[in-house]
């Protein structure tokens, strides 16, 4: 029977997208075995590339639309939408990235266009919608993602509050939006809770330009802001998660969840892996962080579940006793001394060559 | 019945010997095969390394012996003895190494040292010598290297001709020695004839210093020590190669052979793969060139001829296509992109941990 080959790789950051690095590592194997049945699966964890990769793979719909960016201005983000399901890449909306570095402002950068696309995606009729966190600009608690909801957040005067953390000062009362029967489930890998030394403006502040003043005042502004919801919980893993996105998404009744289970579980990953011989994945670089939550982790356990050696591709490959024990095989894909730049820019080729060389490897009988 | 595995590289320059790289090698196989029956053999194809190569696959001799370096002051030269067996690097005694670049001068420089190595293994009971040309920075027909033999090179006068290119514009007769029942067998890997176009001034000489006026003169007094011995071919390829050193041993009797198969010969390379089911070896750097008589090609054939697979490692591989066709599988031993010297630095630990990853693959059943 045709050797059977899925590869399933994240994007390779900065050079390959999850669909670029699947092709390349097709034509390594179909190289080598051109009998073979390859198919590709673009996967994520919910980071970036998740909304591309998961459409792509669910054969869906690429969606655009304007909302309101970390500093207010608008900006276009794209989410991908398959039948009753949409899913959303936050950063999209509130980015660090968005931001120039001379610009960032840990205070006054909104998660509104966050609530902007979930509710975008609502109107056109998604029912189940899959979030991926991470990469923001924002430490408001979430508060602009409720406000993009329809949440009324008010001040003393019943005004809404401003955008950001400084728009907390002010805050009176919250009142949740109703999402009626649409489930949120949120891709997150910190285990972080809103506040204290491990929470959102401790951790996550300084990187979005927090100054010590500013960690201290927006961790006091998040603790008053969890208090005013009922039922809302701010020392739940990943509540802390994005500047506090997490608390928001846990108090609209969300879960969150490891992002590569989650994204696999929505692109039907275990059946794509059912019947196959070999799955191969990937990432720009892997290491020993990889375990913990990465998408190669992620796509090699579900292909365990299937019955399929697993190998894993990357432009650098560090701590390789550790990745040993999960992987069947890794493979660098570079094959000389070079600057990264050079690796990235011929990132296709070095990883359709990899595999095909591992694939001469696999094949060789002693 | 246990794996059994070969390791057999060239060295890996500036960075492992010969028997360093097959103990790492060594390793790698042993981390993921543990009852594996691994053996190391050294190899070289007659350039620098050759002497150490064949001396521990041998387990021979090391003789260290000072002669008259390629520009007059005595060199410390080292080379090879087994039984009747001596191995010679003729760059050891001439070459360009051994001069700052600042110094090259190709009219003056003597192979006369080569001839001293050759008498001092002749005096020591050698009956057998191979001698690994290139590297030289020389020109000087292999005047010099007849002369430390023990050949008169005279003047019209009478009295011994100076060293260097410059030394053959006074020849007038050449009386060759008597080497008895000893036998010279020349590893020489360019078949450039003595003179001419193609011919050791020509070609080789600008690399080693000569101004176009100096390789026409030495040229010509190449031709001119030429017709003075008799029955020898300068057209014969090989003769140019070492600035004509070819053409000398040539005078003498020798055999120019392809390098690395008098060094597998020399080491019973056949043998000693016999029963292999894995040969693997390597070199810093592989490309298309590597094709043409360098150490892992002629290995791959031996292993062939044994009937094992064959593996190649290196640091830098091009044309893997070319190469693919005589290697059952290329290793490339970097992880992530790196400078050279980084490369170098960690060669062993890269080398080991590559054919680890390599054996796993090999190990690998769909």
């Amino acid at each position: 029977m045709a050797l059977t080959v899925v590869c399933a790789p994240d994007s390779f950051k900065e050079s390959l997208t999850a669909r670029e690095a699947g092709e390349a590592m097709a034509r390594g194997v179909t190289r080598v075995v051109p009998g073979a049945a390859v198919s590709v699966v673009p996967m994520a964890d919910g980071g970036e590339g998740t909304v591309h990769a998961v459409c792509d793979a669910l054969g869906g719909e690429l969606i655009e639309t304007d909302v309101t960016g970390p500093l207010g201005s608008r900006v276009r983000a794209h989410y991908a939408r398959a039948g009753e399901l949409a899913v959303i890449e936050s950063a999209q909306a509130c980015g660090l990235d968005l931001i120039d570095p001379a610009d960032r402002d840990a205070m006054v950068a909104t998660t509104r266009g966050v609530g902007e696309i979930i509710a975008h995606a609502i109107d056109g009729g998604a029912k189940r919608i899959l979030i991926g966190l991470g990469g923001s600009a924002t430490t408001d608690g979430g508060a602009g993602l409720l406000q993009g909801l329809g949440a009324r957040i008010t001040t003393r005067d019943g005004s809404p509050i401003g955008p950001g953390g400084v728009g907390l000062r002010d805050v009176a009362a919250v009142e949740l939006p109703d999402l009626g029967d649409v489930t949120l489930r949120v891709a997150c890998d910190v285990d972080n809770p809103l506040t204290g030394e491990h929470g959102a403006a401790a951790v996550f502040g300084p990187q979005k330009g927090a100054t010590p003043e500013q960690v201290a005042e927006l961790d006091e502004l998040l603790a008053d802001f969890a208090a005013l919801i009922d039922d809302a919980c701010p020392t739940t893993p990943g509540a802390g998660a994005a500047g506090g996105m997490g608390f928001a998404l846990l108090a609209l009744g969300a879960s969150l969840e490891p992002g590569v289970e989650i994204i696999a579980e929505a692109v039907h990953l275990l059946e794509k892996f059912s019947g196959a011989d070999l799955v191969i994945t990937g990432e720009g670089r892997i290491d020993a962080q990889t375990l913990h939550g990465k998408t190669p982790a992620g796509v090699a356990k579900v292909a365990r579940a299937a019955g399929a050696a697993v190998l894993v591709c990357a432009g650098d490959v560090c701590d390789e006793d550790a990745l040993a024990e999960l992987f069947d095989g890794i493979i660098p894909i570079t094959s000389r001394p070079c600057t990264t730049e050079e690796a990235m820019a011929a990132a296709a080729d070095n990883l359709e060559a990899a595999v095909a060389r591992a694939m001469r490897l696999i094949q060789l009988t002693l």
